[in-house]
């Protein structure tokens, strides 16, 4: 039986993109999917199940906030391996990140709430649709899915709205009170698909790579001139402070597959260019008509 | 009457930074302080003021959180100009985060209390901490600094310790139950000293810019050519996703100065280089013999 890992509780966007991997990617359909703590949690399980049938999904980076620390940190972790069936990304799902206003069914006054709950993140970027809304009582939550969870528990005893996505509101049979509550143009949070089976080669392949810069100037310029040369577009590049001042890592995902000659060959080059080289994976967006 | 903006409440990590301008930088001990609600508001004041006297201090990047993203987009609206008394980057203070356990002065019992109140970043960067400590219930607030304020205003009556700063602690008159709560290794914050009085050029000065790459193959390597071929070493990089796939701008500090005949070659190629391009400052740290 195939496994796939998420982030709980039920409703989080890495439940909503497992459920999308669970559609768009062929034989996953009746994978069975089961909630984990923590980004670490996941990553951590797929990798000591050490089975072609175990899948997880993690989110990577997001448009506005940048990587996600914790994953990426799991990766740094790795060691650096080219074998077929090594932990590796296989796969890219990418969610636009929408708020939601979610009230209890059948709330009657709405205009007489004054509070309402989610992760701080999600409210700071809500500000201006708050005070519009003259919700100003907010109460922070853990992730935006447990504010969902909590307004779905308290039902009307508590005059309370959430702030979640339209996934949570279904996943807790809640009332959509108004989309789009962002103050800013809506961000975007890219999940990875992490595995043991390799993706073959498609025309939109790219490879992620995280690599340690050496230490001397213009080390970045020459890590990344076989890229430039090779004339692979970079899908996403982030600078990964060491903490030392100075010392960086990079992530930087470009055009290619591994199996490809090129690819491989800009792969080769980089590695022998820095401290330290590590390849997550080849991969395409999995998407379908949505 | 010189004047300095910082984020309040008072007990915040940028009312510290502050408090080390008005003692590491010359002629700024008697300035007045003033605390805004958000990083925006002090920048937008300090822009506003149009004067030589007046200054804000406003997170720009940490070790482990990367780019403040509110801050950088404010510069990201600024024009590109290179004249003496513009808005810019006049210092910089580094700020070590370190989390400590603070509890109202006179809690006889500290083993019986089991809840945390504390930004949900802080919670979670002290998790196996407040595990060892037996604090399972956890409250989040919107700062750090506000959940101090909390355990001070709200005495022995609530069972809580807050978990923020040192000089949190000072500032609320609050006890230091233990400290280094975190985690992991601590993570640094950089603040900028904002202005429209230039710094003079010293050994270890660095200047700051952000640029737009182009849309094109090898464009990263085109823009960083400059600094590579000077052989200036970079104190930070990162790259900012500008919400379209493969669109990136980047915030670069290299070493050298505005006033530098080499350093203001550099920025006139990286110009030259990239799309758009803003030059922050140029400016050294701020620090005494801590």
């Amino acid at each position: 039986m195939r496994k796939i890992y998420a982030l709980g509780p039920a409703g989080t966007y890495g439940h909503e993109a497992a459920e999308l991997v669970r559609k768009f990617r062929p034989g996953m359909s009746d994978c069975q999917l089961e909630f984990c703590g923590s980004n670490e949690e996941i990553l951590g399980r797929v990798e000591a199940a050490d089975s072609a049938d175990v899948f997880g999904v993690a989110p990577v980076e997001n448009s506005t906030a940048g990587l996600v620390r914790a994953v990426i940190k799991f990766w740094m972790r790795q060691k650096d391996s080219w074998s077929q069936n090594r932990l590796q990304v296989i796969g890219e799902v990418g969610l636009p990140v929408h708020h939601c206003l979610l009230a209890y069914p059948g709330v009657k006054d709405v205009s007489a709430i004054q509070s309402v709950t989610s992760h701080p993140q999600a409210l700071s970027q809500c500000d201006a649709s708050l005070a519009r809304l003259g919700l100003s009582i907010k109460e922070p939550t853990l992730s935006t899915a447990v504010a969902a969870q909590y307004v779905s528990d308290h039902g009307n005893s508590e005059a309370m709205v959430a702030i979640a996505s339209e996934f949570a509101a279904k996943v807790y049979g809640l009332d959509i009170l108004e989309r789009h509550l962002e103050d800013e143009n809506a961000n975007e949070t890219k999940f990875h698909l992490v595995g043991r089976q390799p993706t073959s080669e498609v025309a939109e392949s790219k490879t992620a790579v995280l690599f340690w810069l050496r230490d001397e100037p213009a080390a970045l310029h020459d890590a990344m001139g076989a890229i430039a040369a090779a004339k692979a577009n970079m899908s996403s590049i982030h600078s990964i402070p060491l903490g030392e001042r100075g010392k960086f890592a990079f992530y930087v995902e470009f055009q290619g597959h591994l199996g490809n000659d090129v690819t491989r060959s800009v792969l080769t080059i980089m590695k022998a260019r820095t401290d330290r080289f590590v390849i997550l994976g080849s991969f395409a967006e999995l998407k379908g008509d949505r």
